[in-house]
């Protein structure tokens, strides 16, 4: 019986995307150490930018089935809960 | 008694604004056509890009407010709206 | 003998290009104007949005054609070249 | 005398950024297994992410300024060197 906030289905999963884009960032302080060619070292920096696109989208996701499709969690008051989302959503494309 | 879908209270707004922007990309057309600094063209295309960003957040903002958490329009199931709506939010995201 | 700024050869395609979303973005607002699912509105939103992407990409691929790597046009110091390109690379990121 | 890359003169700011952001990936980390509120981990991640556009930026604005407009490093070839600068801002922008 506890109150995860609607990713727990796959919390290990985004806690395992989660370590390897760690990996991920720190394998691009190891070229910029290295001086490795600019090109290369942003096409890392995007994968890793990918990769928490997904995590953002896996946990918005959970967010909209759980608390407002489900009901469970976040603010009861519809508005609210239509604006919290839509702020959160709004910051991920005007970034 | 109709069946609009949710952003009906914006409706005239939307279209104002869609009638702006019909007019920027007329104006970036201009611009290309006359040769101007592509520096500023770029400047134009970003303007009429957050413009449409803006309309789309309106729209999905009515469609959490209206068929999400009010419960009219979209699909009944909770999963295929939480679905739904992520994939839109993602495709906006991953463009 | 004329002053172009980079992407003549393709000026004609980034015309059509333009045209093109000029009757994307009316499109869309029809589809407001219809009362349309706003789900396949965004949708349409998108095709637009990437539509003025790729022209703003195919300009600044000019301009770094043109401009920096062939030294023609725009501003003679290197490092505000590349301040220039950098701001409208950077403007089109985080819009 | 060496045969760094261009964002030589920033690469310990680079260094500091990048270690921050590893920081922050570690702190999404956590929230996720706290089962933090959605919509806080999402604030998280737009600003880990924010961060890494901004070195990403950092390391083309690098690059534009001395590999391209000085001519040290990358591709000779003008075409090339455009090509490549404006495959990795297209991946940035369409991601």
């Amino acid at each position: 019986m506890n109150t995860t906030r609607g990713y727990t289905a796959t919390k290990a999963e985004l806690m395992n995307r989660l370590s390897k884009i760690e990996g991920q960032v720190r394998g691009v302080a190891r070229m910029v150490e290295e001086d490795r060619y600019c090109i290369d070292v942003v096409t890392q920096i995007n994968a890793a930018r990918a990769a928490l696109d997904k995590v953002a989208l896996g946990l918005l996701d959970g967010h909209v089935r759980h608390c407002l499709v489900g009901g469970h969690g976040g603010p009861d008051d519809p508005d609210l809960q239509a604006e919290e989302l839509m702020g959160a959503v709004g910051r991920m494309i005007s970034r």
